[in-house]
């Protein structure tokens, strides 16, 4: 389908639905932490994102027990081990190639740094743009740049937003230099290595999910 | 959940999924389409994005019987009838709340233009940005010109794109001008009339999904 996560081994199979609500849920939790609550129950989660508590339950199950019935969850704890759970206990460095609009949105996006994601590298093809040094102190480099700056640094994550008709290049440009995962805004077709993971990210998909409702409501 | 679409009353409710497969399926042809060529088959589109050519068939039998079984479709007729069932054979007009970097980048995404989503009315808070003229000849305007100018210019879509804490105004105003489906970057809860549509991005969430991915493959 659009997006790729190759399947882990030994392990159980969690859906991808799953993982994103742990992401929200996590949300939540850093929120509340922040206002002081301590302690929260799986109804009261449900309530915030319109779910069952039981579909609460059983995503948290999937990674053994968390909390007591009745008693609810502790916060602190709850949200420490949803965070290891999506590796948000350590800090990820990031490539990005293409410094256009999408990619410097990305850039400049504050929740993804307070998150432990950090651009580290930035790519892009276009002369006037390469050598210009960033707010953070980054300067963008050449695409063929790609293999040794990403070794150097240890880059196991991409952001592509490059057009359609540069993406596979990029593609295997950062795949060849060791990243595992990639972020991918370009549509079309890209192929990589069995053991890396894409997510699509698709403006025009969602936004037609949006013109459907409006058509068929 | 993070994104919340209204079921349809008397209509067969069609899973999410299946609505995004379409949106990609559409793509694929309108390129082929533009190459010359003229039939694809099931399986054909399956190969493309990985798929089991049932499930290809499936997605497409929701909306009646396309093409004849080993024949294959004709490319023209199957890119018409998607792009119908999609809302894509008019012009959609859309309002954009927050011109900050993700707001302009999706003001700038050219795919968007080229698939009939036009943004037609700007809004920010930023007295700096007010007034300012965007290349297609947009004005930036004030929050508190939302419901004059959607209502005006007859807007049903809207992207918010301003921080959380703005959110829940900003879709207030959208909704309360007829706005009934919403394209949602900021993280968070918001409440919408029950028969407006929210399509969530969360490109944090995106990207836990591939940080998940590598801790725990």
């Amino acid at each position: 389908m659009a997006s790729h996560v190759p399947a882990m081994k030994d392990k159980i199979k969690i859906p991808e639905s799953a993982i994103r609500r742990l992401s929200l849920y996590h949300r939540h939790l850093a929120s509340l932490q922040s206002l002081g609550v301590e302690t929260i129950s799986s109804r009261e989660i449900a309530t915030v994102y319109g779910l069952a508590p039981f579909q609460v339950r059983k995503d948290l199950s999937y990674f053994g027990t968390f909390g007591h019935r009745g008693r609810g969850y502790s916060i602190i704890k709850l949200r420490e081990k949803i965070g290891k759970i999506l590796g948000l206990d350590r800090a990820w460095t990031m490539a990005l190639v293409g410094a256009g609009n999408i990619g410097m949105a990305v850039f400049r996006y504050q929740e993804l740094r307070s998150q432990g994601f950090k651009i580290a590298a930035v790519f892009d093809s276009d002369p006037k743009k390469i050598g210009k040094k960033l707010e953070s102190g980054v300067v963008i480099k050449a695409l063929d740049q790609i293999p040794h700056e990403v070794q150097r640094l240890g880059i196991e994550l991409g952001v592509l937003a490059v057009p359609s008709e540069a993406a596979q290049a990029a593609a295997d440009s950062l795949t060849a230099a060791g990243v595992k995962a990639i972020l991918c805004f370009p549509s079309g077709q890209i192929n990589v290595p069995k053991d890396v993971a894409v997510k699509r990210v698709n403006l025009g998909v969602d936004l037609e999910t949006l013109s459907y409702f409006l058509t068929n409501r």
